[in-house]
């Protein structure tokens, strides 16, 4: 199995690189090699019995999805994207990026002649309010940021080159990912995350939304598991309906920070400082809140169990399994 | 009132711009010039009392949707497209006109910075088999064809610019237009108006399909109502989700076989030739049926009242209110 990862320097990239060399293998078949491509160098990850390259450059300029594909790799994770804020405050190069550079590699594969798996992360951003209490599986797409409109056209195109047969796609609508380790990104989600990453080492995170907020959240290992299901999965099994929404875990604000009470304490819980913000908060309504994902599950893909599992996996996966 | 038809040789511009020469007037304001442009010359209608200019080109060319909205139209109906069955044969070029071209008008139009109505004719092909019995507003789109890939694009892209400002755009759904006039295009969807059409003037049709095959349907003189009151709606009114399904006669073929009777009686129903293709056969067991369009109908878009309207509205229009 030739492995390539597009956005292999991203947080999610990195972890689904890391399970990979630490698997030897996907699908049963023992990985043979591995690219990690991004806008910035991606780290190859430590301990991989496959060799792993690592390539920089800019996914939309002419040429550099044909110079991708040349090497036929079996798998195609195609996880790279302008993120939610910096889309909408820069239209052009969200377009470029997200859409360009998806329809550029798309047609590199056509030319390639040759059928691979290909892996699109979508969003659930692909939604937009008003939406049904739980947002069920046949639900029309109605983006309200022109992220979750280069998602939506993504997974349109995906579904049509899969159709007719220029390679087997699945595209999968991740839930936010949460905790996310690191710094914050421009994403307007981040602060989900912060407020439970931060005080877990002793900092201070601000709230800018109120605590009856809820959200759609998946822990990062879930977003590999799901990535290395969606790798994997028979694409008659899936049928012509590529686009899968993800299970996650919906809870609002107010139970995040409950579960960080049981997980680590009311010191923890203190060290979050409600500053409410206007324009995160008219963003964030416009946001899926609970989903219907019975197509997901019925594929064999796994939730987290509770958000309190979330916080744990986070401890375990990025503090040593220790509370700072 | 300064107008455009991008499209204005097909069918449905061809009668756009024939009502409107008739009007002189769009929304109640006078219309001052208009411009027909189409890949093939388009033709001025008869009787404008504003000056009409015809102009030929190949959409996605470089510059060329530049040069359509340089004297900044107030309205830009976008009826173009390369239809569903040569989309389908010719991959790239169904992507070329039908995608990019749409891409091109849309940045345009960003970069003149000014805010026109666009008008974007959509298709009931956005829908993609298994449906529900009638298809609700808020059905998620499956497109089992490039044709409707590249239309439910069209409608993202057009909902997204809307969004942003760059121009107030309505986006509908039309459901297939009979009786279509003239020859029959490369249009998988032909014989629904063949079968109804050739036999009017003593001419035989071949029915490729069953007598139970459901469809919906609207007449030409709908769809320039649709299109005009597309134009002329509030846009607040509409709201943010700008693509609207537009109402039809939903009918089986055997139930416009029994409207054609009532109307030319026997002997037109027997120039109707059973010939199942079975190609043909799968392609329109892809295709919706039915419809709730509440949303439309409250929006003041009207249908055709019965088939045996469509057929009158045909004989009308299209045969001097003869049959022959």
């Amino acid at each position: 199995m030739n492995i390539l990862i597009i956005g292999g320097a991203g947080m999610v990239g990195r972890k689904l690189a890391e399970q990979l060399a630490k698997d030897g293998t996907l699908g049963g078949k023992p990985i043979t090699a591995m690219t990690l491509y991004d806008v910035v160098p991606p780290e190859a990850p430590a301990g991989a019995s496959f060799p792993v390259t690592c390539e920089t450059g800019n996914l939309p300029a002419a040429g550099e999805t044909d110079r991708l594909v040349a090497s036929k790799p079996d798998v195609i994770f195609h996880l790279a994207a302008i993120v939610s804020g910096e889309a909408e405050l820069e239209f052009e190069k969200g377009y470029m990026i997200n859409l360009g550079g998806t329809q550029n590699l798309f047609e590199s594969i056509r030319v390639a002649q040759y059928a691979p798996r290909v892996v699109f992360t979508s969003s659930i951003a692909v939604f937009g309010a008003p939406f049904p209490e739980a947002i069920p599986d046949d639900y029309h797409l109605t983006p309200l940021t022109s992220y979750g409109t280069q998602k939506a056209i993504g997974e349109l195109l995906l579904a049509d080159y899969t159709r007719k047969g220029v390679f087997d796609g699945i595209g999968i609508r991740l839930p936010t990912i949460c905790v996310r380790p690191g710094k914050p990104n421009k994403a307007a989600s981040g602060f989900f995350s912060n407020i439970i990453r931060e005080p877990l080492v002793g900092k201070e995170a601000i709230l800018p939304v109120s605590d009856d907020v809820r959200h759609w959240h998946a822990s990062p290992r879930s977003g590999v598991r799901f990535l290395i299901r969606a790798a994997t999965i028979d694409g008659d099994e899936v049928g012509p309906r590529r686009n899968l929404g993800m299970p996650g875990v919906s809870v609002t604000v107010g139970e995040q920070i409950e579960a960080l009470g049981r997980v680590a304490g009311g010191d923890a819980v203190a060290r979050i400082k409600r500053e409410p913000d206007e324009l995160i908060l008219s963003v964030v309504a416009g946001w899926p809140r609970n989903f219907d994902i019975r197509r997901a599950l019925d594929l064999g893909f796994e939730a987290d169990k509770s958000f309190d599992e979330i916080i744990q996996v986070h401890i375990e996966d990025e503090l040593g399994g220790k509370i700072g």
